[in-house]
Order: C-alpha cells, then sequence, then structure tokens
C-alpha cells in the first residue's frame, strides 16, 4: 500500500471482539479469555475495549441465550487487564436496567457505555444514557439495525439522541446489509447534521465489512469498529487486524505497532477456533433479505430440522421485519412457512 | 442495499475458482468437481470459467505441486459442461508453451487465453499472445505481482501488451497488497492509456478483496475477477456470491438471479469445506510484505518445521522480492535466516 501523506484527523478504534465476538461464541466467552485478550488489547492501538453477553450487560436469559460468566466477573477480570485503554459496556435497554446492570457495570469501572435501540427507537435509551453521564461516564448511542430506516429518519434519531446528551451516535448495519455507497450516503447526512462524533459498526455479510468501515471514515466518522479474527455475529465484523493495517498504512493513522493486532488476532483464531465468522451463500441472503446476522446459528438449526430452504426462512424473516431480540419467533415462522407449503 | 438507477457500461464477470481455487486446493480439483461447478455456472451470471492448475496449463510439476487431473481432462470435461459460458484458461510462458499446451488447449475448446507474465516481463508472452491470435481465439494479458511496479511502469507495460495484440489487459494483485485508493491509482491511469479492455483481479489478504473490484470497477475496469466461496491462492480472492450481490443490487448490473451464483458458493463451501481460505494476520502480514500469496501453505510448513516466526520468513521473502514459481527457495530463504538468528 501506498501510504498517504495528508494528516488524517483523530480516529477512535472500538474494539468489539469481547462483546459482538460473543455472538459467534454463543456467549461463553471465558474469564481467561477476556484476560488474554485484553492484556493484548492493552498495549495495542485499540483505544476502547467492550466486553460482555453479545446482547450487552443484563442480557444474560434464556431468551437470547445465558453467558458463560456474570457481567461483573467478565467487567473486573478486564478491568484488571485493561491498565491503559478504556473499558465499555453495550447496553439494550429491554435487557438492561439501570439500577440492576447500569450503576453496577460503572462500579466495576467502566469508563463507557454504548446505549443501543432499534434504529427508530433512539426516545427508549434517554434513560440510561442520562444515568450514564449523571455519573461522569461516557455516554454514547448506538442505532441497530439502521438499514430499516430511511436517511431522512436515520439523521432525526441521530439529532434526538445528540439532545439526550450522548457524546457520539454509532450506526450499527446489524445486518451487513450496506454497500459502501449506502455507508457513504448515510454517514455524510448524520455529520452533517450534528455537532456529535459519529461512528460505524460493520457486520461482513457482503464481504464488505472493512469497505464499509472505510466509506465511513472517508464520509467524516471518526470512530469505527473492528473485531479481532473479525469475530462478531454472523459474518462477524470488519477484521481488526486488516482495518488497523489500513489506517496506518493509508490514512497515516497512528495506532503505533502492528504486532500486537496481529498477536491479537491469532490469539482469537486459535481459542475460538471452530467458532469463527465466515462470509457465505447464507450470509449474503441474510443480508440482502435485512435480517439480523446474529440470527445465522438459529435458522441454519432450524431450517435443518425442519428441512426448510434457509433461503426461505431468511426472506420470510425479511418481510416481517424481525429485529434483534426476537430468537423465540424464528422458530414459529418457520413452522408457518412450512403450513403454507 | 440501494439499487442505483444510472444504467453501467457492460462488466465482465471471470470466474477463476476452479484455476485460482486450484491452488488452495494444491491443485487437487477432480473431474468430478470441475463437471459439477460448470453445470452450475453454466445457469450462472458468470461470462467466463477459467479451469487449470493454479498455475495455468502445462504448470503441473514437481515444482509447484502435480496437478490431480491431466490439463485434458480438466478441459474436456469443463468444456462438456459449459453449454452457454465460455471456457478459459490460464497460461504463463516458462509453466507453458505453445506446442505443448496452447495448441491443445485450444484443441479442447478454450475460447479464451489469459496469458500471465511478472509485472515488468509483459514481452515474454508475445509469442503466446500471437499464437492465441492467430488461432481466432481471444487472447488477453495478466500483469501478476502488479504491486511491484510504479504506477508509471504498470501502464508502460499495458501499452506494450496492446501493442503485442492483447484484447485485454488484467492486473493482478497476487499478494493481496492494494488498498482500493492503490487499486483506483492504477486502474484509472491504465484506463487513460490504452484503448483496450481493464480488468482487475484481487487477493484479500487485507481483506478488501471486494472494496478492491469495485474499486477497480468505479475507476473504469469492464472486466472483474471472481472467486466461489473466495477460494483462491493465500486468503482467496474476491467472493464471488457476494460480488455478484454487489454489483446487480448496486450497480444494477444484469447477472440474472442470484441463485445460481448462492449454490455455486455452497458447493464450493462443502466440497472444498478444509481449503476455504481466510484472511489471517498471517494473510495481513504477508500482504504487507508484498509476497505471492500462494506462498502461504508452504511459508507456515516450513516456519513450523523450523520452528521459525512466520513473519520473519514473510518479511524476508518480501525484502528478497521472490515471485511466484519459486516455491523451492522458500526453504532456502528459511535456512539463512536461522543461520543469522
Amino acid at each position: 500500500m501506498t501510504t498517504t501523506t495528508t494528516p488524517t484527523a483523530q480516529i477512535t478504534v472500538y474494539d468489539v471482539t469481547l462483546r459482538d465476538g460473543n455472538h459467534a461464541l454463543r456467549h461463553q466467552a471465558s474469564r481467561e479469555l477476556v484476560r488474554d485478550y485484553c492484556q493484548l488489547a492493552d498495549v495495542s492501538g485499540v483505544d476502547y475495549v467492550e466486553v460482555g453477553h453479545g446482547n450487552g450487560i443484563g442480557a444474560s436469559s434464556a431468551l437470547v441465550g445465558f453467558s458463560l460468566e456474570t457481567d461483573e466477573v467478565l467487567l473486573t477480570t478486564a478491568r484488571e487487564a485493561l491498565t491503559r485503554k478504556k473499558l465499555a459496556v453495550h447496553c439494550i435497554p429491554g435487557f438492561a436496567t439501570v439500577e440492576r446492570d447500569v450503576l453496577p457495570a460503572l462500579a466495576n469501572g467502566v469508563d463507557l457505555v454504548r446505549i443501543g435501540t432499534h434504529v427508530t427507537e433512539a426516545d427508549t435509551g434517554a434513560k440510561h444514557l442520562t444515568a450514564v453521564r449523571e455519573a461522569g461516564r461516557e455516554a454514547v448511542s448506538v442505532l441497530m439495525m439502521s438499514h430499516m430506516a430511511t436517511v431522512e429518519r436515520l439523521v432525526e434519531e441521530c439529532v434526538k439522541v445528540e439532545g439526550f446528551g450522548a457524546q457520539a451516535v454509532v450506526l450499527m448495519d446489524s445486518a451487513g446489509h450496506f454497500s459502501p455507497a449506502d455507508v457513504t450516503a448515510r454517514i455524510s447526512a448524520i455529520v452533517d447534521a450534528v455537532g456529535i462524533d459519529v461512528g460505524f459498526h460493520a457486520h461482513n455479510n457482503l464481504g464488505v465489512g472493512i469497505a464499509n468501515a472505510l466509506a465511513a471514515l472517508d464520509a467524516g466518522a471518526t470512530i469505527v469498529d473492528g473485531s479481532s479474527a473479525a469475530l462478531g455475529a454472523g459474518a462477524g465484523n470488519a477484521q481488526l487486524e486488516c482495518l488497523a493495517a489500513v489506517l496506518v498504512q493509508e490514512y497515516g493513522v497512528d495506532l503505533g505497532e502492528l504486532t500486537p493486532f496481529f498477536r491479537m488476532g491469532s490469539l482469537i483464531a486459535e481459542r475460538a477456533a471452530g467458532h469463527l465468522p465466515k462470509t457465505t451463500s447464507s450470509s449474503v441472503i441474510s443480508a440482502l433479505a435485512g435480517v439480523f446476522s446474529g440470527y445465522a446459528p438459529h435458522v441454519q438449526a432450524i431450517a435443518e430440522e425442519l428441512n426448510l430452504e434457509p433461503a426461505l426462512l431468511w426472506r420470510e424473516l425479511g418481510a416481517r421485519k424481525v429485529v434483534a431480540g426476537q430468537e423465540s419467533i424464528i422458530r414459529e415462522i418457520a413452522r408457518d412457512l412450512m403450513d403454507l407449503s
């Protein structure tokens, strides 16, 4: 690659390996993995390390799966290993309450809380945002399943969360549905409309995870999410070791040495060997259907059990606009499809 | 994705699964795989199906590995299955001679021959190009390891192959070294300088295979290479089922239904399950070192055998500017490194 000579704006690298990656691990990330990974991340160029159940603090449940470790164990383990880097959590109102989950997380040393809501329901996060700000920690709003809103509606929601006191807003392409051009259109519209930092969280269902992360930065985003070995829901996220290499070599971002990123990638490749995400025909089908990519293992298992074509099930889930957290509905929809056929 | 309403120039989709993918299979593609894959490809939106040993016709050897099947078996099997689509081969002068390899391939019904040379040695392909043109078939020039030349030198070589009678010229990013910006700079300079079609062949070492393919098309390329399930040397190629989805949905390219592409991807994912390429810390290291990504299995094996850090070996191979076809030298360089340490 040709190193650019143009100095680049400060970019925040946000590592979701131990949270989004926990989807791929079916929430079985162990304290040993969290410790070992955080020790490597602590000497890398990442700014934040997000840790927890795939659906964030307070989400361990029969509905979306139980965590191997409690939030407290995950966070205290990470906090101990992260002496230089900031510790962050994902927090979905509905799974997480302020009293039961957010305040204890802050007590365990969390620096930043990302409040995640469905893209058109940012107002459900206002209370959580306020609690985090009042505690003097960083509060960021995350709009999940962001392909389900028009560009105009997206901008409205972003303006709204700025009003609630969010210090940044991050778009999640939870279905891995966006092309780079889609990302450019959305991020540039948002950057024009708000005065806070804007971020992007990619999924690699269409094989354009890193391309989308770069498109977001080119359009004015300053926060970018990545995951070592791409470990994350569905086809995984923007692969952090690749993203870091391109940011350093091409964008001139100062992330220090790349070696820690390679070690983090290799650690995950080794420890999560049977769970590494793949971009497949099925991930492309789910992306085009616009369905949360974390449903992949459920859809695959139910389709096999009922001898149903997975593509049909993905399309029906898309048609019914199913959103994250509705795992229990996949089986019902599959049965409906079978009754119809 | 947002479907574009702008009509797009005609794009040629060139499928390298059964040739570049044969690197990943260590050249063990069977006649059954070739038959079954070609039957699916024949009803898909691809234009050309390239078949053969990873290093092309005539390359089966102790130096770069023996093919399971002869060129004749591979080509006659593919030809029989391809009733609508064109059959193509890769041909590296040095491995392939006109009399022994090219003319028999044409006799077996090959429509197009891609003459591949090291990026700065396009003149070594002139004789082969002429032979293909004289036989009334399509002849295309391929510049391999294209990151090893400056933009100016690349343009010179492209102008040269146009003079030799090449009907198109394709850049291969054999090391997966380019960022999208690198591709844009190179392809646009070449498109400005020549009157023939220009193509791009990506490797996914940095996770930007599809991004680079799209950057090439945006810069004026009209031929794009892809590989089902990304099967190809090193970290694989631009994944065809993803590329097809983006081309149809975003670029408005008429590739018919996407279903055949998904079937091709699933067939390869199933039959080549143990051999699917991965983007890893190691592939990023080899890309940054600028070494042919097909060396990955050799480097990995030799590094393990000699208990040598793979990153060191990649860097030394890069420093010595080793090019494809020099597999035997990897062990010598590894031994030199050990003597030094």
